[in-house]
């Protein structure tokens, strides 16, 4: 915790409100520090109570005369803001405000909280909360909370958004037998937000796993910096909620946080290394393989059981999770064959059958996890007549210690007569799960973390050539002055241009005659599209024809888009009629941007056309992290657009380094011009050599930058 | 259990290999019988034991001399038959063989297997079993089995191919407090199998809901039978395992490719209204939420909580799987704004705030179960100072039970301090969870039943005129007759007509000059096809030309087919080219066929061309429940593909109705001609008015019907 020592390891800890009655919070608070066999110095303050607990109490912070580096404020929140200042004075270092009543009851309370920020930031205090339970280390140890309890000392950070939801985790974790190093209440997060404490875990040397239940984050571009770096040491696990249109609603009328898109934030984890819970099952179970299991090589799982129905289930799950059934090698197989029953199934599964007793559990156990084909196993229990869940967990365990590189799980299907083996296994730090399937979950999350743990660091961004960022702006300004904000398309064409983008040929012809000389000059065939500042979908309005062979179809065409146009939308204002060259080679893709609140410009790829959203084969990335090739490679190899570029069935590869180079300059282009709002590059003709932008929709807005 | 009485209620019970010694499985059985609290007679049988538990045993079953209902036999597998055929002497009506090395340990043990089934239809016994762990019924009650425990007496019947999956399941059964009806462990399978048992339970009254786990069905079509019919009457769940690797054949069809024997399980769940559990979790969830609750009319769901957090995770997993978050009437938000402190959100998620004791649960919970826009409700509890969590479990028993047709579960977030809550609302029939997201599924998996249940029953099969059966087997014959396993397009072609379905014209073309004729003939412009019997993908070597507008064109087109075909396949033997006349408006969509070994022809419909297989936009449905508009209509409905045929940006609608027509005609022709192994209809395209089958690839074999 280096850089919030004086919030989690504090040398003396004020308690503003502190009380001698057992129905308020500051009694609560008082006695959790003090039970939690915190070792500095206990003020409390309360100009209503002469001593508490044998001690003295302060009328004031300022009374105290000393030192003191933390305060814990619980008072009514009226008084919060005099109180904060005077901590200034005094010369604190960290504020935890519990009180309530701030941002979350609208105006009044934003106003306050607003205040509170300020007196802070003028006495340099950083702040939790307010509004929060307060925070836990069971390593200093401290509870500067008022929650009922005080979690078992163990590893796993948990950062939570909802102060509801870590009162509940602290209580359940008792009978999970989960061991935390701290729990953090965020609170309105007026301060220090989520960002600030996954920073802090990540240089804790007791935090090992940081979980983080979270509405909102509150600095996209720092959030993405900060887990970025700290998922390189240690894992972060995330359950985002608010995560639907429902759910966003919820969010905001529950502590206005703003719901950034899904997709958004999606691409954020993605790319900060931040392993994303789709379930509070998940987080948690995450949270036990991450806690005490190193993480697996590659991912290739043993199991070991004895009984084959699980065995079948959980291989089920194996492969729906995308991991693999290890091969063993031959002296693997051989050895197993030698020292098991004849009955027994000696490939992966491992099936030791009904009778297996303790010793045939070890034996196996043994082999596969020294089979280098074996990164990690997962041990199955059923409970049999013969059955030694107890000296099994023992074995288990054992192994588990010995065999350093690989994570061991257990799964011990049954209840009470598997009990004491499975608090023998939590407690040794052997996840255990009553099920299959979790196990295997939680190891696919372990081989993602592994994947971006220790792939390479990020390489140097790519330098473009042949950016005229002044051109595009240019062409930008015109229409702004022109007081439109969607780009026709040969404003489109020239921005694409500008950066470097191959745009198809596009020439405005404003009759039919123009249309056909346009045409000839081209080539045959053309297609001719509508230029209207109001049409966005021109295919939807009839104000796209394709494939005109000759003279006489261009001529048509243009007659029958304008005929269409105008009785589909006769309010729109029709520049004329767009020819373009006919690019009709090359896999169709999409690029395109939009703007999230809280993390800026978001690419998407995928397939293109017209079916785009129909099919939604797309997949995102912050624009800010595809400015290098590998970045890029990455994203266009997780779409089902790639297998067509690769050459399907048949076709030859398409031009994927042109296509990263347009991929990496329309990254480029929406960071450098924030006037961008939205674009579509739809379709992107990938060809066997180079790549045309068929059709570029731009829009913008004017902006301060 | 009316069918199988014998087995599940029998007067009298005969235990073979009744043992002395706690160390034989014969012990444990007849002991379980004796304290099951079975109430009909035990007869031991063992020629080496002369009395057991002061009973005399009798040296062989006929030794007893008077009537016996069900024998379970555990003795070795070589003395059973001797023994099963002395039942079957006795007038013995059910076997339960316990017994294992049959099948399961190989060739010889298969033999014994078939032995022992011909003696049971012999003497007309049924058998469950060999190499099961038994049966029990809790309300008989009966514990036919060597597992260690007896289930609590309630509603659910478990059905399960792995024993050991059930013994583990009882043993978990009774820290869930989870009752049963019956535990019936299919073994072998050899005669009674998972059906028979679906049956039976749905036909007795103490059974609630079905759970099965399976690896795999013994007779496809007696599974679809009897399960459409047990599902409308109450609710199967099954978690099928060994779905991952198993359909992987080698098939030259897209739709073989696509099919796999998993889509055949599931789209014959679908069609049984049986539901899938994706994982034990849910598999038991499922079970819970249906032992106890009543099913919802439709999916809107009210959440009434005591902490934001928590409810904005449920409201997510309730858009997550479909469901609908209620919208209260006026007078219920009425009396909601006038009862709740001003802090409370009285919208849904109804957050009564974290100082809510039991009366404000009581308050809301009432308000919102008895609102007309409120079809089930989730109640959530995380631990505050203030917090009754049994007061407030006893509301919501209290809310649930006169709250007659509305589900209601609860989420009680935390451990100890809830216990006693949890253990309430279990005994109480209210599934509780600790986290919100398993609730939300299980509510899904109600209202998915639910559809199933109140679906009208299967209307009248559409009677297809113009059918000519004898046209399309005798173009098959020759086919075969010819020692060819591959219509040709022609071929193909005659079989769509045969069926009334409409194929575009096509012509073999042996010379460049014939492509011409034909081409005039037809009508500018043309596609050109590869006619061999050995190019199953004719795109992928060049075998194809659309679009030629010219006889030169043609001309070009034909010998580049011919010249790249001969490069890339030189030893297919090449019949000529097809001309056909080109078809490119419409909605390019997939009929196609394959065949299951379960569950018989399979048909698959979805987004058509040649990115079939990339895109799996695609769903399957067994052809022998495509004999209704309306299922055939509800399978086009599930598509992506019914967006584009509804009319998809600007494009007026497809001819919808000609398209199900084809589909009815296509499922009627592979369950007619059961030569067809494969059939491809792709691309189909669905035209403003009737569509036109471009391209049928249809593969057959020999067969005896």
């Amino acid at each position: 915790m280096d850089r919030l020592e004086f919030l989690f390891n504090p040398k003396q800890v004020a308690v503003i409100g502190a009380s001698q009655s057992p129905k308020k919070i500051g009694y609560a608070i008082l006695y959790n520090i003090i039970n939690s066999g915190y070792k500095g110095i206990i003020y409390p303050v309360n100009p209503r109570e002469p001593e508490i607990n044998g001690q003295p109490c302060y009328c004031t912070i300022k009374d105290i005369g000393k030192p003191v580096e933390l305060a814990v404020i619980a008072i009514p929140a009226a008084g919060v803001n005099r109180v904060a200042r005077e901590c200034g004075e005094a010369g604190v270092k960290g504020l935890v405000v519990i009180t309530a009543g701030f941002k979350e009851v609208g105006i009044a309370g934003n106003k306050l909280e607003q205040e509170l920020l300020s007196i802070c930031r003028e006495f340099g205090m950083r702040m939790l909360g307010p509004n929060c339970v307060g925070l836990m280390n069971t390593h200093s140890p401290l509870n500067a909370s008022f929650a009922n309890g005080f979690p078992s000392l163990g590893n796993i950070s948990f950062i939570s958004q909802s102060g509801a939801m870590l009162v509940s985790i602290l209580d359940w974790s008792f009978e999970m037998g989960l061991g935390f190093s701290s729990f953090i209440s965020l609170g309105n997060k007026a301060d220090l937000n989520e960002v600030d404490f996954i920073e802090s875990c990540a240089g804790d040397p007791n935090t090992s796993v940081i979980l983080c239940y979270i509405e909102d984050v509150t600095n996209g571009d720092r959030f993405v910096e900060v887990c970025s770096a700290a998922a390189r040491n240690k894992p972060i696990v995330i359950l985002k909620s608010g995560t639907s249109t429902a759910g966003a609603q919820a969010a905001s009328s529950h502590t206005g946080a703003l719901a950034g898109s899904n997709r958004a934030y999606d691409a954020a984890f993605k790319q900060s290394g931040v392993l994303k819970a789709d379930s509070m099952n998940e987080l948690f179970d995450l949270a036990r393989a991450f806690s005490a299991q190193p993480l697996p090589r590659q991912p290739r799982v043993a199991i070991v059981t004895n009984a084959g129905g699980p065995a079948i289930v959980t291989t089920d799950a194996v492969e729906k999770n995308g991991l693999q059934m290890a091969r063993f090698t031959k002296p693997t197989i051989d050895l197993l064959r030698a020292n098991l029953p004849p009955a027994a199934n000696i490939y992966n599964p491992v099936d030791l059958i009904g009778d297996a007793r303790n010793d045939r559990y070890h034996f196996a156990l043994d082999a596969v996890l020294k089979d280098d084909n074996v990164d990690s196993a997962l041990v199955l229990l059923c409970p049999a007549a013969v059955t030694e869940p107890e000296e099994t967990a023992k074995t288990i365990v054992e192994l588990s210690n010995y065999h350093k590189g690989k994570p061991v799980m257990a799964v011990y299907m049954g209840g009470k007569s598997l009990q004491a083996g499975k608090n023998y296994l939590t407690k040794n730090g052997v996840p255990t799960f009553t099920f299959p399937e979790p196990s295997v979950r939680a190891l696919k999350g372990m081989i993602e973390y592994a994947g971006y743990k220790y792939s390479p660091a990020a390489p140097v961004p790519v330098i473009l050539s042949d950016i005229d960022q002044a051109g595009a702006k240019t062409v930008i300004n015109q229409v702004l002055a022109d007081r439109r904000v969607v780009l026709l398309g040969h404003e489109a064409s020239m921005v694409m241009s500008a950066y470097g983008i191959p745009a198809s040929h596009s020439h405005l012809a404003l009759t039919e005659d123009e249309a056909a000389t346009i045409a000839a000059r081209l080539g045959l065939p053309v297609a001719l599209k509508v230029s209207s500042p109001r049409i966005a979908h021109k295919t939807d309005v009839g104000g796209v024809e394709i494939g005109l062979h000759s003279e006489a179809e261009v001529r048509r065409a243009f007659n029958r888009i304008m005929e269409k146009v105008r009785y589909f939308v006769p309010d729109a204002p029709i520049y004329g009629v767009e020819v373009q060259n006919m690019v009709d080679d090359g896999v169709e893709v999409i690029i395109g941007m939009s703007r999230d609140i809280q993390f800026g410009p978001l690419i998407v790829f995928g397939l293109g056309g017209i079916y785009v959203n129909l099919l939604e084969e797309v997949t995102f990335r912050l624009a800010s992290a595809l400015n290098t090739r590998q970045a890029v490679e990455m994203m266009i190899a997780e779409t089902k657009a790639y297998t067509l570029l690769k050459g399907y069935r048949g076709k030859k590869p398409a031009d994927i380094n042109a296509l990263v180079d347009v991929m990496l300059r329309s990254a480029r282009l929406v960071t450098d011009l924030k006037q961008i709002t939205e674009m579509d590059i739809n379709p992107l003709r990938v060809h066997q050599k180079g790549v045309t932008a068929l059709d570029v929709k731009i829009t913008i807005e004017e902006k301060a930058h």
